[in-house]
């Protein structure tokens, strides 16, 4: 279905509009993402937006085309309006061009797989949804499986979050579970549960890592709790040569990514 | 001096509230920082505030007396005033109990020793302010000697970037200049200039890394213009298992730096 749009105070943009707020977003089960870049990535990994909104003035592209047709030809609705009342959706000055309505992934800890990958993010209490979406962007490229959310964290379907993970929302799995949840699925399969830390631990560089590694973030102010750390197969620690004495979260979820690479492709 | 603001149109308050903007920074050449450790990190680097403003509601903290005392001993001004006038100023909704006014620092290329330090991160045209703060806070822990912004970056001495540096604004050395002064005062002495680069480029891991190391990270969305990368004594590469191109632009610097790092030191 093909529509234009023209009025602020349409439903369907009230509704689009809804879904920058969380619990809009949770009781629809849907999200926003935009841009062609990001939609195609999105339409390359299998997933089409059940809405496409499109602004009326915009340059013609193959890309944007093979779009459009996909989902007219999945039963999805395709809307044009003005570039304002893109911008009220997205809540950006100069949006997109384009922007997508999803329906939210099945993100309980029971549908991951942890051995299709030999990497997995793991994130307590992550409360930046840019942080949480440049870790879903570095698990991209690391090759990890996905970002298992632990607690209370930010919400990885935000416009935020999406917007930082350029696209790895998805092709990263998501999952969300509390702690004992988490560990109890952890502890019935095969994994190391690594986190950076100084309590006993040691250097980051050369540790022992064994797949399928399960890395380990804190809190982006108080870090993990002493139980998490406890509960760790291995900690590790980063050199800190100055006066901080930690990390941006999402920095050292890469550093740490990226040596637990290097040591599992030897 | 030591005095009570009670009134939002208080010239003084309007004053610190202009500084969250670049243009009433730059013509008063001081800037803002927020909360007590971030002002003992500062104190602690020789950086003490001309105004120091506090809550009238604060909890008693024997750093926040000292810093209080310094302030005053050293001619600064001291001012106690509502939590939400606070706020005002801060920009936040629950700010911290104390906030201070700095001069800003010199920020010429030729205020830069370069033998000071075996790492040196340097930016173009980095956008985000959050990156900008997350590059500082990473060159704290690598022991770099500081930040070098090329082109137009977002301004150092905002709120959102001395924040998200958590101090390291104080402990980092910050040099603004155009690409061809950089340059210039670059090949003027030794130094490696190293960026992440897909073109022509050597695998990251042990690659002939030398000290004093410039670290070049490019544009958030653009990355480096072919011409800088071509500049460069060393292009690397970083693994790139999945659908993405690239890093975030901190990230990349971080996981460089730490490589950097750990190759110096051995």
């Amino acid at each position: 279905m093909r529509r234009q749009i023209t009025g602020f105070s349409n439903p369907t943009v009230k509704f689009l509009r809804s879904l920058r707020e969380k619990k809009h977003r949770k009781a629809a089960g849907k999200f926003l993402a935009e841009g062609l870049r990001l939609l195609t990535d999105a339409r390359e990994c299998g997933h089409l937006p059940e809405i496409l909104v499109m602004a009326e003035r915009r340059d013609p592209h193959p890309l944007l085309s093979a779009l459009e047709s996909d989902v007219v030809a999945a039963g999805g609705e395709v809307i044009e309006t003005s570039e304002d009342i893109l911008g009220k959706i997205t809540g950006k000055d100069n949006p997109q061009a384009v922007a997508g309505v999803f329906a939210e992934f099945d993100t309980r800890i029971e549908s991951i797989e942890r051995d299709s990958a030999k990497i997995w993010l793991v994130a307590q209490a992550l409360r930046d949804p840019g942080n949480l979406g440049t870790m879903l962007r570095t698990g991209d490229a690391v090759g990890a499986g996905g970002l298992i959310l632990i607690d209370d964290c930010a919400d990885p379907f935000s416009v935020e979050a999406v917007r930082a993970s350029m696209g790895a929302v998805f092709t990263q799995k998501v999952a969300q579970a509390r702690w004992d949840e988490f560990i109890a699925w952890l502890r019935a399969g095969p994994g190391q549960l690594v986190a950076a830390s100084l309590r006993d631990a040691v250097p980051y560089r050369g540790a022992p890592y064994a797949a399928p590694c399960f890395i380990l973030i804190g809190n982006e102010s108080r870090g993990l709790p002493e139980e998490y750390e406890l509960a760790c197969d291995l900690r590790v620690t980063m050199p800190m040569k100055g006066r901080a004495d930690s990390l941006n979260a999402a920095v050292a979820g890469a550093v740490l990514a990226y040596e637990v690479l290097d040591a599992l492709d030897r």
